[in-house]
């Protein structure tokens, strides 16, 4: 199983800088619409957020920008489960033209399962667990990512 | 010298979530307005980068996440210049509120300089360089910045 197509859009005119190319911002909100998803897929969807009172908020996240992107393109975004424990997902996506494997960018993120209550962290429930145990096992073949565990700095 | 403060705004209503709370790429838009500003003080401005044909691309991110922000709430970015070379510069961000030293978020940003009619890498002018050592030269003094350098992983 490849990795998740979780999000589609073309480059939206809010999006572009004087020059017509998506902004560094406007690649972060496609991958957060892509998290948007990704948490429909765990049963975290806006219904279930009011029901149940919990949400994903991301402690951290790393982007890599290779190619430039322009106004009225479509793009995707496909998802690999990176990692999880109890309470946080670790996601790598990153973003395509369709039917093309060249990376547009990247964007690795840390994503903490919180009670909108405190906000404090709290424990996935077991369903929400069960899914993402699942999603996991269909992509255990995946290659790792390529642009993860980067730190940032000038080259020696 | 203190960090220089390069962007002020209150959190606007296009840039929050259903409860609020300003979403994670639009943390990422302010800062990108304070790289626009920044690009501003070392005289690479839009007059300046239609004349010379010059720009500043992001290569790279990190974002850390370290409190909510409220939809009206003021903020201010303060910029730290890490390091440079003869055309990259490695910038850190960071979010306040306005007299507060308690970050709220934090942006590491390799950002390259870039000749538009390839576009291609290319060393900064002479000028530019100058502004870059001079503002470098006043910050000498600071702290290094907390939340740099960082790899995202699980906690062990």
């Amino acid at each position: 199983m490849p990795a998740l197509t979780t999000y589609k859009t073309p480059i939206l005119a809010d999006w572009v800088d004087y020059n017509g190319h998506l902004r560094d911002a406007f690649y972060l909100l496609i991958f957060s619409y892509a998290t948007d998803a990704f948490m429909d897929r765990l049963g975290l969807d806006s219904s279930n957020r009011e029901a149940s009172g919990n949400s994903l908020f991301t402690l951290e996240c790393h982007l890599n920008y290779l190619h430039e992107v322009k106004l009225g393109e479509e793009v995707e975004v496909r998802t690999q489960i990176v990692g999880h424990d109890r309470k946080r997902v670790h996601l790598y996506h990153s973003l395509y033209k369709p039917g093309s494997d060249d990376a547009l960018a990247a964007n690795e993120q840390m994503l903490l399962h919180v009670d909108l209550a405190g906000p404090r962290s709290a424990p996935f429930s077991e369903t929400v667990l069960n899914t993402l145990l699942a999603l996991a096992e269909d992509q255990k073949d995946l290659p790792k990512p390529v642009w993860i565990g980067r730190v940032i700095a000038l080259p020696a």
